[in-house]
């Protein structure tokens, strides 16, 4: 039986509130040799009050040695087992600006390039051309019409933007037509099964047409597509585990994931962790489960500045109080992978969890850190098993078997 | 390969003698933060002794937040993936009544209703009829004549009982006619495979036998049926680990379960774990391979008397040397599940292993309890890990490859 069946037969709506509360890339490394982490350097003190009444844990978000993106790091962190289930790179760059994704849209990531006088690409990213030239072709792709197809152009940044198809039957089964290389032409657009001719010949249409359009728009003279995507149909998460769940975050791309996965996602004005758990509070009786999503841990990481990402990962503990007073059931905090400042990159670094719940098995009183975590009462984990762990700690999970 | 099959193709009859020590429901959590375990809060120095020259580790019985019922707990002990393996309700119901079932037999869990005027059902627990009244029902029933059929009717408690047929050919792929609510007739009996069509009839029959029979008897005066199984012919434990193994057991269900897999299940009047014991002392010759099942400890933590289950544990640590002078090569002490005071119930928390053997890695020097296992030298294990581990140490599983 399917993991998912399982769980979805033994969980109870018993009316109790988890908060999953996710600081973007919260695992780091020291700078040296003896020293601490970011979330070990950041002063604490809530955090480390729950970790006194908590278990905590060092979590393996897909497997050992693998370095999570964005999908599967959400998807492992939601229960989804990210070895199974995916979400394809055209999707994700449409949830990541914010693309309000239908179940018959086919995504598309585009790079407008340079093609030379013979045809060939000579440059494959059209010589980076800033965001604002992206907008500008942009609104010259949008421009093309096909009958029978809704077609939505959207820039993301630089040379890149996305192509949304919009009708009944598309197919994603279309190959790449970047080549990889300089010197040669793009790649035709063509099915890779017989189901997606179709899709093809629509693609073909409209990419003869771009071509026609941005001819005269040197360096970005025409462009490339990839990673052609549908939203996957992932089960439901609220049914699943059976608990009204709403999603607060800042950025579109983890709004995006919450959606796909069925979430109701809260519109609000937030940008501060502060202004996030306020967002909680007036939406606190409306659902059981709350996803807060943090993002700036993980763009300091990304940029190796260490102190700044001390300074969330403090900031959000000072928020904290906001949050406990709602007197949830089970708060969960950790991130969806490493970013240690040191590497400025997703790692493949453990990440550390803490569950804080009434029933929780606490371990020796230490603070919240990957160290104490490696020693802590919850042990190794996986991030799949971060969900059944908190639906147990709220009393949401009934036996299994007699 | 079947991980069973790569077992048995390693595993080596050498004659050493492992003891696996179960005390049901042991693992627990603090009833305050910095507080001690039931385990971290009993005096044994006897098994503190054995953890000086043995490894301790945290076993998952199942997955994580899964609370396991007795029969994966159990059939995660004994090595059987709990996610692959199951034992059917009704199964359970008959092993735990120490009724003697057979490969053939279908065995069901029924509970008695109370129908009203217009064949509702008004109450699907028949008012909780105290067992003695059950008692009498059931040998009304019993009284039902089937021809080509054996039938066995057992009280278990209160409004339940369990229905046995013998009979060739019987088929457990039937609906439950439990319809979860009041003010409906129970479902019929049907086939959910044409299959098992004949085992309807016949089921049909004896519960159309069955009301005419109570219309006289209220609150009794009908019966759901479910939980439908037979012996599900699991691998046989002694054949798979090449050991000749016996099972000392007070509670029927563990005895069944035992027996179940293929284990000698010894007769005897003993009670206390110091007579469990005596009676693995008087079978020492027969036998390689001795489970130990000691109930109280998941009694005491089911009522929430923290103090109590303390008490088992040092009850389990005194009576102890009565074992070790039998010189076993390896005892392992465990639980199937945890079953904290404080939550009076199965809960989902890792399970302390403590595996004594010459040839155990120790760790460092620590009496048993649930925070050191977390940093024991066994690490973070599984339940089916634990068979295959006492083997290893018993020097009873060879190399794996060349």
């Amino acid at each position: 039986m399917d993991k998912f069946q399982m769980i979805n037969e033994m969980a109870v709506d018993n009316g109790s509130k988890i908060v999953l509360l996710l600081m973007d890339g919260l695992g780091g490394v020291p700078l040296e040799p003896g020293g601490l982490t970011e979330l070990e350097a950041a002063r604490t003190p809530n955090m480390d009050a729950l970790s006194q009444r908590g278990s905590m844990g060092l979590s393996e978000v897909v497997a050992p040695g693998f370095s999570p993106g964005s999908g599967p790091g959400h998807l492992a962190l939601f229960g989804y087992e990210p070895l199974q289930y995916t979400i394809g790179r055209g999707v994700l760059e449409a949830l990541g600006i914010g693309f309000n994704l239908q179940p018959q849209d086919l995504a598309i990531r585009c790079n407008f390039c340079t093609l030379d006088a013979d045809g060939n690409i000579s440059d494959r990213r059209a010589g980076r051309i800033p965001t604002e030239e992206c907008v500008k072709r942009v609104e010259i792709l949008r421009t093309i019409e096909i009958p029978g197809v809704e077609i939505f152009v959207e820039p993301v940044k630089e040379y890149r933007f996305a192509l949304i198809l919009r009708a009944e039957g598309l197919d994603p089964r279309i190959r790449e037509t970047d080549p990889q290389m300089t010197g040669v032409p793009p790649r035709p657009i063509e099915a890779a099964d017989p189901a997606a001719e179709k899709t093809a010949s629509i693609l073909g249409q409209w990419w003869d047409e771009a071509n026609r359009l941005l001819a005269g728009h040197p360096p970005a003279n025409s462009c490339t597509l990839r990673g052609y995507a549908k939203d996957p149909g992932l089960p439901r998460f609220p049914e699943v585990y059976r608990i009204k769940s709403a999603a607060v975050a800042v950025y579109p791309m983890y709004k995006g994931v919450s959606r796909l996965v069925g979430m109701d996602v809260i519109q609000h004005d937030a940008e501060t962790p502060a202004q996030e758990f306020e967002v909680v509070k007036e939406n606190w009786d409306d659902y059981d489960f709350f996803f807060v999503h943090v993002k700036k841990t993980d763009s300091y990481g990304e940029d190796g500045n260490f102190d700044a990402k001390v300074g969330v990962i403090e900031e959000v503990d000072q928020a904290l109080p906001g949050l406990l007073e709602l007197k949830p059931d089970v708060i969960a905090i950790t991130g969806d992978h490493s970013t240690p400042s040191l590497m400025k990159r997703h790692s493949w670094h453990r990440v550390p969890v803490l569950i804080w719940a009434e029933w929780a098995r606490y371990g020796k009183s230490m603070p919240f850190g990957e160290t104490n975590c490696a020693t802590g009462s919850l042990g190794l984990i996986r991030h799949v098993d971060i969900m059944p762990l908190a639906l147990a700690h709220a009393k949401r999970l009934g036996k299994f078997g007699a």
